[in-house]
């Protein structure tokens, strides 16, 4: 496979090079089986400046336009809708490709399309960009209609919390009153917690793997480095940068911080080991580079094309201060409204929202009577399993999502 | 406590604030008991302009001047030498104080004097500071005698073993055939090691705590970031900087990465959780800051002050090119000439230089025959461990070295 996909928290490519074992029917071109094939991503706005939805801090903020995708087809009796959400560095492009030339599939391919977990036969899956994006939906680059220009740091602070009220501005729209699932990994993952402590009676179920309900110290700490990467470099400019050069080498470095912490100590060592960069000889000079190192860096830069610096800021950020517990005096009261079916899957060696993050919240909704399946897989891929372990999380979501039937 | 001393990996005051039992007479002035009382660091200097120290590129270096401290005396037949070898950040003053006024005891103060594990009434402790340091030693700040001006990049690229060598030409001065130990933690853990290696004849016995024969791919990940920032700061402008400002934001980026790594998650969790710092209210702006990111920020900030920038990439370098087995194919045939008696320290949360990796030169030891004890200490504390965990450390440390007299 040679798809070069942007992904979720780490790149497709990527996944594909730590890949040891066949995932079915994977992403190659858009007429493959299995390929929702060609798709067209759509703008929805809505609001005016000063009105559209009330974030969390209070401020009313508008407009704000969504860009997403969709795969499959809504029924006649609008009730077979999944939101799939993305994680950190992810966009609407979750499945398919956008040219018939495009060889860089959706970031959850592997999962979305005729016959596949989210199976498009079935479902029609909708994926949005979050509101803070840089992918289409409004974001601190997007124009402020006020001045003309880039918001930078004049965009609100944003919060998980209202990336879901985005959302639900778009399923109404979509004339959905209740989703069949919502679905994602890592903060896609924080968002489907949030959509159905929010609104439990518009969500059915809800798949939520890898995440957390707060963020560890650790987890803020890198963050917060790679948040200190970027406004320290030279181009970042108090975030108005973007008539000049961006702060390519700070968000590169961002990235860095991010890339380490998505996979497990285990997984760079089966991966690169301690091997250096092909050369002649080790020379005892600084270009002596071990693969890891040029990885991280190629990591780095190829980032900077495709993400904006203000965004890393404002949606880390938004990471940073979910708390779902603290907000509701506890995971307990947090999730007894939920009447959303659910599944938490967390992977073994994830050591960025381990797995006993996700057991604080099953706990608490089993000790609510909210029906919940947990799965840990073990994987030594950390963090990024749930890009990587298709073989076994596949057939896990495909059962439950076919066990709502029953029911 | 109040000291507020540079420390190996981490600040002093780290250790102050994180610790929640008393360490016995620990640091407080110079005329507590157990201080070492005031001590003045000693400077030798060796070699010429291209004749000094055959580097283990092949490179003739010199001239090279070491700084170094001595703590307790020593005896008639210059049988009771221990030297201590220091971590990465780490330099020369291990314990006691500078004058009457310093509040800010070495380093291992804690483990160093009379009564403490490293007992100055017994043994005469010595600590350098390391080639390729900032902190007295030759290193890439120090000006080359060929051009008047300051080595920055041209300063050659040095090892684990070429630190070893500088410290062996300081012994040879001072008139010690053989030490009595070698003991260090984390790089000083490394030289430690090499010492056994490069010198059966001249190393009794050797503590080896929070160490490794190698580092993984992840942990040259980290230190291929702190790089990265250094070399991204508009002042670094190749390592000549000299005259100038100091690339202080990127080394102060780097010395936040450094500091994660330190410590473990739970270390991390217990000491800020997710407080934020004081505010009235939480504000919905980037003024709300997490405590562990102020901590982190004013970490990285005063390490600049202490630290040279291209130190950094030279040492964290030599850790990255570390490798005793890859030398000598394989760990067994690197121990098999080693005379000392070893004690191996790891800590169970050390997710930086992991047990698992003292285990492995540990059990090449133990196929060889060579005489070793592996303890590993649970402590929540990471790889600062051999820091904070002096309660349960220095008893191991002083029966082992008293152990060594029964024989």
């Amino acid at each position: 496979m040679d798809s070069h996909a942007p992904a979720g928290e780490s790149a497709r490519q990527d996944s594909d090079r730590i890949k040891h074992h066949p995932a079915g029917p994977g992403p190659g071109n858009a007429a493959a089986p299995g390929s929702v094939g060609i798709v067209t991503p759509q703008d929805y706005t809505f609001g005016v400046p000063g009105k559209g939805i009330t974030l969390e801090s209070g401020t009313e903020f508008g407009p704000i336009t969504v860009r997403y995708e969709t795969y499959g087809r809504l029924n006649a009796d609008r009730s077979n809708a999944i939101l799939i959400q993305h994680a950190f560095s992810g966009d609407a492009h979750a499945a398919g490709y956008h040219s018939a030339e495009d060889r860089h599939p959706g970031w959850w391919d592997n999962m979305i399309g005729p016959g596949k977990a989210f199976d498009t036969n079935r479902y029609f899956v909708i994926c949005s960009n979050v509101l803070g994006g840089c992918q289409g939906t409004t974001g601190p680059g997007s124009i402020d209609p006020e001045t003309g220009r880039p918001y930078g740091l004049s965009f609100p602070v944003i919060t998980i919390d209202d990336m879901v009220k985005v959302q639900r501005e778009l399923i109404d729209h979509l004339g959905i009153d209740r989703l069949y699932s919502v679905a994602g990994g890592s903060m896609g993952g924080m968002q489907a917690l949030e959509w159905t402590v929010r609104y439990p009676e518009r969500t059915r179920s809800a798949i939520i793997m890898a995440a957390t309900s707060r963020l560890s110290a650790q987890a803020i700490a890198f963050n917060a480095v790679g948040r200190n990467a970027i406004v320290s470099d030279e181009f970042w400019k108090g975030g108005d940068y973007y008539d000049g050069q961006p702060p390519a080498r700070g968000l590169a470095i961002a990235r860095m911080v991010g890339h380490i912490t998505y996979l497990s100590e285990q997984a760079m060592g089966m991966k690169f080991g301690r091997r250096l960069q092909e050369r002649a000889n080790f020379g005892f000079d600084f270009e002596d580079q071990f693969q890891v190192e040029s990885y991280l860096e190629y990591q780095g830069d190829k980032f900077v094309d495709r993400f904006d610096a203000n965004s890393y800021i404002y949606l880390s950020k938004a990471m940073d201060y979910y708390d779902l517990g603290a907000r509701f005096d506890g995971l307990e009261r947090a999730v007894q409204n939920c009447r959303a079916k659910f599944l938490v899957v967390t992977f073994s060696s994830d050591w960025l929202y381990p797995p006993y993050q996700s057991k604080e919240v099953v706990f608490a909704m089993m000790r609510q009577g909210v029906d919940v399946s947990y799965v840990q897989l073990e994987s030594p891929y950390g963090h990024d399993a749930f890009f990587l372990e298709i073989d076994r999380q596949a057939p896990l979501v495909s059962s439950f999502l076919e066990g709502l039937d029953e029911k």
